[in-house]
């Protein structure tokens, strides 16, 4: 908790906390890091693409690597513990391991990426895409709001750009990505529970979705003869969140734009878009199948024209279900009652998984907060997240020698 | 028509038609319709805050007077009729009188007021609302988008500021203020009837409404802990149709903001307006109580927070009963079948009924449309509105010696 407190005072901003990736802040960030790295008895180094790595090397140096981390950017005005905490905790996982002079039957390896929050440029995860083998020169050419190309602002902190491709770890032997993270939610806070394992990170759909209607005097035009785009948008929102309720997964109507949005003309047309989330794939296909079934009656029945385009996707990713029960057990045996929860976010574990098996454990914060300053995680908490995590280690290195599959009776 | 299709070439803009209040275009057209008035047989006067009058006095100095007009002024980028149509059929009905060689038992006076649409300077009606007495020194301190008061406007149009008290006609004998106006609505249409005598120019209550939710992770929050402002504000926009649908009047969420407008946060501010008429001020009044109790309703069952702020507040104003019975009668007359219908939209002679009884007259006009280079009215709807308005007129002339009671049995 003193270094997510130590890094929040590195910031390229004079108040709050800016580290966006590559920026003079979140380079002097990765030396300090760096720093702990080595104290906690790892060998570090930087790759090539600013993604700050630490080693624990056991004796066999055949065996595969598990990977503890997660991101070491953030938002501008940020909070101190997205992304920061999981970091620091796996660096503690590390110097635990090794003041007790634990040896394992593989390597451990702690990882801080760079780019996991996508705000300097137009992509997010570029840290751990990089690690996946997901870059190509194209990506070198992303530009920033200042027209800085990703290019140039690697070759400013002195790496080589043309070196990209020696930041992945894809056909290395790799045993795993444990990544820690905060919730981001409110789901552990109302259950009052330190830590959760998460079952996966859920998949999502967004759209950007038109009604056309008609615009018309609001004073002249009498309602039986209207074609009010905003009200049809409305019935179809309510629709949305009605389905989204009964179907128990996630779905949202975040942003709307009115044409011509007069106090005194009635909605012509109305853009709005709508993200749809859930852990199960094919629950979230057939309540989109839902919903685009229920809008075009809506709008039928209004006589409005509605429109769907996608774009953007992403099947959810199953957290290994070996993993989570090294976990699950782990918080039964420090006597915290086991949660399972789904992932609603995005995390550097959704991309890690092209490369390896993954697990995630949240930690509780407070009113859900994030990206903001107000967000707090409790040194309990982060107590309870360190201890889950050790013990899960601990069994993982039990049940390695033993096997894996032997983990069904502990 | 012709005259409307003549005015239409008079324009600021190398494309499309726009004559703002006291533009080099509006005080051109005030020398072509002063010629149209003069050639009707009128005496022509421009009053000091720039509206055309012409006047055809009868015998009786002491006899009342009856007005008719409607404005001169446009939006930019307009149609043809809106207003224009009202003053040119009015010069079409003096000249109709002067050639039968009619003598009235009141003077007839022809208005083209400067400014209705209230595009130019923050305010609305003003060519009306100096007639009516209602500028003050303040009124003059306007100023237009380029900075330019209306004092300063007025003086480079040749007309002297401080002279506006003259341009009021409270306290003067007035028999009436009669406007001919294309509907600017569908109703006539959608009936297939040429014209319809107005009922009432419908009062308007405006509002500005905000929602107060939380906003959250798109992803992490669970439906069953949100507080979206957004799919509040559309259930109590569902709720407001829904209620001006029973109740037989307009309202119209034609605005709204939304906080912070992402796709993927839930939305936690929201801001509307709400936009209310009726010709029945009780009724409206009994509407919005109900609304703001179902939306009080609405925003404590989804744990949010609903202020209601009014900003604009207009009383219905009726036409004369005597006024609308003569049109019905001239309407009847002419085999045509008799609507009335209340103005949904502001016109002049509600603030003309400030100082004098008022009668509406409105013509049938394509899709509803107007403010668009789209209006259109045809010649023949055009022709019964002015053979409607001057049977009306006759009939007001035979009845005013009778004594207006005799109305009843015609």
């Amino acid at each position: 908790m003193d270094r997510c407190n130590r890094l929040a005072e590195i910031t390229d901003t004079l108040k709050g906390i800016s580290r966006l990736y590559l920026s003079p802040a979140y380079m002097e960030g990765l030396k300090q890091v760096e720093a702990w790295m080595q104290e906690a008895g790892m060998e570090t180094w930087v790759d090539p693409v600013g993604n700050q790595w630490g080693r624990y090397a056991c004796p066999n140096p055949d065996a595969p690597t598990l990977i503890l981390g997660s991101h070491l950017d953030t938002v501008p005005n940020a909070g101190k513990f997205d992304g920061i905490l999981g970091v620091m905790l796996a660096i503690e996982v590390v110097d635990q391991v090794v003041k007790a002079g634990l040896e394992l039957p593989f390597h451990l390896e702690v990882v801080g990426f760079g780019d996991e929050e996508g705000v300097r440029f137009e992509a997010s995860m570029l840290g751990s895409r990089a690690v996946v083998g997901q870059w190509d020169d194209d990506t070198l050419e992303l530009t920033d709001a200042q027209g800085i190309s990703l290019s140039a602002a690697l070759e400013a902190c002195g790496l080589n750009p043309q070196d990209y491709r020696a930041a992945s770890r894809k056909g290395d032997n790799l045993l795993g990505f444990w990544e820690i993270h905060m919730e981001q939610g409110p789901v552990l806070e109302a259950e009052n529970l330190p830590v959760g394992v998460v079952s996966a990170i859920a998949g999502a759909r967004r759209f950007k979705v038109m009604i056309e209607g008609e615009p018309g005097h609001a004073g002249t035009v009498p309602m039986s003869l209207r074609q009010d785009a905003l009200a049809a948008a409305s019935e179809v929102n309510l629709m949305i969140e009605k389905s989204a309720q009964i179907h128990q997964l996630v779905a949202t109507v975040g942003h709307i734009k009115v044409y011509p949005n007069a106090v005194n003309v009635i909605p012509g047309m109305v853009e709005f878009t709508v993200d749809i989330r859930s852990e199960d794939d094919a629950l979230r296909e057939k309540v989109m199948n839902l919903i685009f079934l229920a809008s075009e009656a809506i709008c039928m029945q209004r006589d409005v024209d509605i429109y769907w385009k996608e774009y953007h996707l992403a099947p959810a990713k199953n957290c290994h279900p070996e993993f989570r029960q090294l976990f699950e057990q782990s918080i039964a045996k420090l006597k915290n009652h086991v949660r399972s929860l789904a992932s609603g976010a995005g995390h550097d574990a959704m991309t890690m998984a092209e490369i390896t098996d993954i697990a995630m454990l949240f930690v509780r914060c407070k009113d859900g907060i994030s990206h903001h300053p107000d967000e707090d995680v409790t040194c309990e908490d982060a107590e309870a997240a360190l201890q889950t995590t050790l013990l899960a280690l601990k069994k993982l290195a039990a049940h390695y020698d033993a096997g894996l599959e032997t983990l069904e009776t502990p």
